[in-house]
């Protein structure tokens, strides 16, 4: 069993009004430290595949067909590890 | 510079209706090779930190006591790394 997690993010280029205001009124008050916020989409996949090449073919397969994001305007990254258990 | 992931999801056993309606709207149409989908928040901080253990504390911080996350519910995980370019 493989994870494959999905995130996806405005581009760099596109406003992200949401890591904008994370930004201003949350991190701000807390710290100067911060200098950019970006907020995004987090999915996570289990998938019961062969291989890791397999695993994330599958969540890409998912991810352009179902329009889990819009080419327009996001990026996207795909991460795969597999589970340490190895079980089904 | 430092950039600090910070990836919020519903606890295991805390149901995650996105997470079910994404696996069964979208991804059982396409592959029956998914058993699991989750779905959760992703925040993304560029820090200004002198090490990657101050980057950490200064992101768990403000998601403590912003309330980035709800304890309650949801589990946080934070990922750190330094950037490559290193510079300001």
């Amino acid at each position: 069993m493989y994870s494959v997690e999905v995130i996806v993010l405005n581009k760099e280029g596109i406003r992200d009004p949401e890591g904008e205001a994370i930004k201003k009124y949350m991190v701000d008050k807390v710290t100067d430290k911060v200098k950019e916020v970006r907020a995004g989409k987090y999915v996570l996949f289990k998938i019961d595949a062969g291989s890791e090449e397999e695993a994330m073919n599958i969540a890409k397969k998912v991810a352009d067909e179902k329009r889990l994001y819009n080419p327009i305007v996001h990026k996207v990254e795909i991460r795969v590890r597999k589970d340490e258990d190895g079980g089904h």
